[in-house]
């Protein structure tokens, strides 16, 4: 194994691309019944499909990732969210597959949502936007999947929101996907996962410059959404990788006045706060937080009912230190495949990164991933799978 | 044991009262130089000092807390904050022990604090309040106990910031306790803690109504205050209690606009973030919070002398479901004290409440207290002793 080069290259300078449907007088009807159009989904694609149209994999991001996840844009010094993942010879290999990664609607990162022009009034939508849900997310998908011509996924994945849109494909389109790699998410939220939500979004409403979600043109929320995004940061790492990383080490800083952080933790979060207010929309964030709350595979259902009737291939992943989405919620999800008589398997990562782990354990990752990926492409079990 | 009626009684009415030092021309020195004074400490005592003045505990309070520890102000509905604890036959027995529950310095609830008057201005100290510390608070409190002719102390206990304080009065004056029983509690505040705590400053500092500290008289920022009580009220509970108490479920409530609270869960924060608002005081938040990051027992020692010299009892308790104040720093305390040779018992309590089961958890507490401080108090080993 530590023989093998695992990281053997890069997609290199990508585009991304839009396509809009829903055009007029066609309109896209959401869960709740109010309609949205047109809608434009912004996705890169990387490799190429093959002739049988067999080999393409959707992957699907997190609350603030975007379609952006391999390669460079150009000019970019960082690469994409997941290039560690995705790229010739690594988890998702683009020399084997064609790999498409999708926006989400009601985002901020080129796809259709709460900042884009309303048809109707020439304005951005603002607080008119209709709430989406995880489900109007991956119906989206599935119309631009149509549009690139795939009518079967080999296979579907994402972490954590991406997780829950990986499931939602199992639910909405099981005959369109072979396999689903759910990755450090659950089939619905805790009620500690919408409080963490809810304090983000109040602390955007609290802010004056949110003005009922009407700011387009004028001061955007910032200091609400970093403070919203602060929260979030805390949750992604663990308690063990805040201590490996920052312990309780002091900035060399001079204070200009008393309550300025004294501590590289919070130079780190500051950072991470306004930082990402240059990048996100705090509508956005309120909407696509909405829809996570709200997603719920099990609501009205038995838990061997969920994924009824879906002949799906599923590898799930779990690491032991994330403490937003533990363990025990992938742990369900396998159940509810199991009891379905799916073909699931559950991998726990033993990592101490907290849920930013599904983007920095790369080894394991590629490992567990191209093994799957090979088994469910060559329709059969490889041997000798060892990590 | 199931027989044994623990909760016997009330101490009934009870009053506040006050002790003001540090007169001019006197001044309290604080840790980082600065001065402070006149000073006044609000407190309450419970019980009866005994002639030998060998039976006084002191009781400390968390980041919230205030002196009303137990009884009834007049006109109450609700008793003091751990009056399940403290009272005639309770762990804390105010028929055997004299109980004094001093408030601090730098707080809102009736001592000096950034809402005091600035004798050198006439007007609230507000960001002109000193930096005040762990150790401040309990020279504070030493003084307190001069002035009630107390010189040496049974016990001195409190939870989280009060567990600080306990731990504090052994480092600072272990002469003057016989024992110290520092309840979910930690010896310096990890960088999640911190970041936790930079999260709720941050919102205050984030409202435009902080107005630098200065809003006395003025608009008070409410809103970032109830923020940073939401996201303090997530830690202290646990993903358990929180799924056993609220679920998934929905308010039954029209909804007025898209973002008001649909679950449970979220109404119960944001009316715990509104009520906070009437009772505390945003700087005082900022700078208590700031005290407890500060605070660190082992800076610049080695383990084994944080407390060394130190001749006193300690009963150490934890909680196995409080991720706020992990169990693991309880440990960290019995390690120091059985380094330095003192006679430490550590407790972890079984219980799903999070950082709230000090709290909550009374029946387990209460035997766990009452026998240690008859083992203190007659000096002896209490046979039998059985929960």
């Amino acid at each position: 194994m530590a023989t093998e080069k695992l990281l053997t290259g890069n997609v290199g300078t990508v585009e991304t691309q839009y396509h809009t449907f829903a055009l007029p007088p066609d309109e896209m009807v959401l869960e709740n019944g109010e309609t949205l159009g047109p809608v434009t989904l912004a996705y890169e694609t990387y490799g190429e499909l093959n002739e049988a149209k067999s080999n393409a994999i959707l992957i699907l991001h997190a609350l603030s990732g975007d379609a952006h996840v391999a390669g460079y844009h150009p000019g970019d010094k960082n690469p994409g969210w997941w290039d560690s993942m995705v790229g010739p010879g690594k988890g998702f290999d683009t020399d084997k597959y064609y790999v498409v990664c999708a926006n989400i609607i009601g985002g901020c990162r080129g796809s259709t949502g709460p900042s884009s022009i309303n048809p109707r009034t020439d304005r951005p939508y603002a607080l008119d936007f209709p709430l989406v849900t995880i489900a109007d997310m991956v119906d989206a998908q599935r119309r631009l999947l149509d549009h690139l011509g795939i009518d079967r996924l080999l296979s579907v994945s994402g972490g954590s929101m991406g997780g829950m849109q990986a499931l939602q494909w199992m639910a909405s389109y099981p005959d369109k996907i072979c396999s689903a790699i759910p990755v450090s998410t659950a089939m619905r939220h805790t009620p500690q996962q919408i409080a963490f939500d809810e304090v983000g979004r109040q602390a955007i409403i609290a802010d004056p410059n949110w003005n009922n979600g009407d700011y387009y043109g004028g001061l955007v929320p910032a200091r609400g959404l970093a403070v919203a995004r602060m929260v979030g940061h805390i949750t992604y790492m663990s308690d063990k990788s805040m201590e490996e990383k920052f312990g309780r080490r002091f900035r060399d800083e001079r204070k200009p006045f008393k309550f300025t952080p004294d501590f590289e933790v919070e130079g780190y979060l500051q950072y991470r706060g306004s930082s990402f207010v240059d990048r996100f929309d705090a509508n956005s964030y309120l909407y696509i937080t909405k829809a996570m709350d709200h997603f719920d595979l099990t609501r009205g259902r038995k838990l061997r009912d969920v994924f009824k009737g879906c002949d799906v291939k599923v590898l799930v992943i779990a690491f032991k230190s994330d403490w937003l989405y533990p363990a025990y919620q992938s742990q369900e999800i396998v159940k509810a495949c199991k009891l379905a008589g799916l073909d699931a398997t559950y991998c726990e990562i033993d990592s101490t990164y907290g849920h930013d782990a599904f983007l920095l354990e790369v080894e394991e990752e590629t490992h567990l991933i191209k093994y799957f990926l090979e088994r469910v492409h060559n329709g059969r079990v490889v041997e000798n799978y060892e990590i």
